[in-house]
């Protein structure tokens, strides 16, 4: 049986959240909000993408996603999926709409939802979850999934197709994870609207439930605030809970050098988002002036380009590629691949809740030799998705629903 | 009298062109589209801003003009400008519509937009061109116009207005160029899809009327092709005319050193946009590879951020920042100084066919002592504005009516 896709259908679905939810120094009134790609197919089964968005502006994403997806209709998934890499270059260098961006912005998100949608509608008609039909699939097959141009000068196919093949004997040592669940940490302990009070309760709660890291957002313009929280939570978690700080660009590079060297004490395990990401070399200045401190940088990083500027410059020590901010799964992986043969670890940003990226931490562990750090769990959303993700003393617990996880109810 | 904006008013302009014409080496059947703010003003002023796209999704941007635009309804366009750097922040960081960039793609060139429909309206409230009213501010009536974060380790506010004041005393040495015209250069006889013949039947009629500085489009997947075209222009118009080549992006890092080397005879005045506009470090790996040729860079960079980390690697030996693709007239003056204080000549891509930056480069010679080069000049949609650029012996004449020659008819 075949899997044409028929129709394009595309939403604009919208959460409000309850008051401080997701508020950070720059978002102070966020609508998380999803623009959805559902890929109709002639066998029955819909492939669902999405990518993150806050609210105004998410139907120019939608809008992006009508156009740029009207090609894929009339397709079988298979032959599409089979050479991926070249249809999403197509997608990606689209004539009139690359101006829009190139690779970043409305038009890189859009291309992100549907690339989404083809993983998903891909792991649905082979009856599979995603993470296990990634893992079953060849060195060449996942290298033809990938657009690697403008990577020439650091990652060839064929240096994709070695690094896959070298780990490919050792993946016995790192399938455990799949039973065990891949750990968590928290981010919902510490939006930048909570009080004081609010932050160190559930920090409580969140570590007597199983998580070993938690995160707090500052970037105040009251930094004396920002040193205060970060102590009180230190103070109340010990010594041996990982802690980080988001500062969502908040800071210039002189004062996050500043600031960070004024939290030292605190042993934070990152600074993520010091300042703005764009700036390549501003990151490694800072980098270079508080290491061992690390950097974390990624949310905000639309491509593989930038991606490997940062790489190449070690300007970030942690890598939170998104595939709803990158073009979706694939460019997820190619960044992924990047980052492994820079010796970087990857801790994605999870803009779609973890949903699709508790797959693809497990296939990074396994297939690209990935370090284990943790997966950033928000809950806000759970409730509006079909399988939403288990969590369980802290841990994921590996997806078995066919798919990405990323139907919504 | 004062000047209110009343309202907001947004128009999809797209002008079909000639077969060949714009076409380069990735956009192949551009249409060319204007996405226009027009902001109405109480003393029956109106103020026209507008942004380049090649056709598809240019609605998106009139869309998030919509959006972004609401605050300035009701404001006075003096108190507007008297802060517009602190303006322009607060519109760049909306907290729901900054995630779809942040200062990129779709929202930054509404921005762009918005922001220049801001400094039309306030030339003409004056009655008097841009380039005049932006000479006849003090150096921190200019440095109130910008949003300066972000630079703080190369350019503060102290610095940039530093650097204005320093130049006001040499002023009278550089305003012959108002009367003088300033000089244009001809991309227009070298569109990718023009024969051989075409390229130089239209250099020979350039050079005719006036111009000494041609551009041809290359970044065939035929090399010999690109080689052999350059080496054909070259020969037709003699060593004395400057030929710069335009990559639209086309090669790897590694072809582009190739080529440019093969290409030394040619003695190009510039390569422009050889490979990803992110990717600042493989454009200084190229500069350096091909060092003394040339690199020229700008047209897809999208903000300040970017452009500061080109001037920091020193990445680039041209700074083609287009008004329509940063963040506006007041971007661009960002840019503008921060180039100014690293040495590097800046030279407008026009997105705008030179209507705007006719009035900015005067600026930028004549207040920041920028060296005069040339501005691209492209004629093809003369007749859709109401003051058209007129260039005579391949020099822009000064524009003399208020404003900033954005009308369309």
């Amino acid at each position: 049986m075949t899997t044409v896709i028929g129709k394009v259908e595309t939403r604009d679905a919208r959460f409000p959240l309850q008051p401080g939810e997701g508020t950070d120094a720059v978002h102070s009134n966020p609508v998380y909000a999803y623009a959805v790609t559902t890929l109709h197919a002639s066998d029955g089964n819909a492939g669902t993408g999405f990518v993150l968005t806050l609210g105004l502006g998410n139907e120019l994403v939608t809008g992006a996603i009508a156009m740029l997806a009207e090609s894929l209709v009339g397709r079988d998934i298979e032959d599409v999926m089979a050479e991926f890499g070249q249809v999403q270059r197509q997608l990606a260098d689209h004539p009139q709409l690359r101006w829009l961006g190139p690779h970043k912005g409305v038009v890189h998100l859009a291309l992100a939802s549907i690339t989404n949608a083809c993983f998903d509608l891909w792991a649905k008609s082979c009856g599979v979850p995603l993470w296990s039909l990634l893992l079953d699939l060849s060195p060449e097959e996942i290298v033809a999934l990938l657009d690697l141009s403008y990577l020439e000068d650091v990652l060839t196919a064929d240096q994709a197709t070695r690094l896959l093949t070298e780990q490919h004997a050792s993946r016995p040592n790192r399938t455990g994870i799949a039973t065990e669940g891949y750990p968590g940490y928290d981010t919902s302990i510490g939006w930048f609207g909570y009080s004081d009070e609010q932050v160190l309760d559930n920090a409580r709660r969140s570590v007597e439930s199983g998580f070993d890291a938690l995160k707090l957002k500052v970037g105040s313009a009251d930094t004396e605030r920002d040193i205060r929280r970060v102590n009180l939570l230190r103070e109340a978690v010990g010594p041996d809970v990982r802690l980080m700080i988001d500062v969502n660009q908040q800071w210039t590079v002189p004062q996050a050098i500043d600031i960070c060297n004024r939290l030292k004490p605190a042993d934070l395990y990152w600074v993520e988002e010091p300042t703005h990401p764009d700036d390549v070399l501003g990151h490694r200045a800072l980098a270079r002036a508080i290491a061992p401190m690390r950097v974390a940088i990624g949310e905000h990083v639309p491509n593989r380009v930038v991606f490997k500027n940062y790489l190449q410059a070690g300007a970030a020590q942690f890598i939170q590629v998104d595939c709803t901010r990158v073009a979706g799964i694939s460019e997820f992986v190619t960044v992924s691949l990047m980052a492994r043969q820079a010796g970087v670890p990857v801790v994605p940003h999870v803009g779609d809740m973890g949903q699709v990226h508790q797959h693809l931490v497990l296939f990074n562990h396994i297939a690209l030799g990935h370090e284990v750090v943790f997966l950033e769990h928000i809950p806000h959303l759970s409730q509006h998705f079909r399988h939403p993700a288990r969590i369980v003393d802290g841990r994921y617990r590996t997806p078995q629903e066919p798919g990405a996880s990323a139907d919504l109810v």
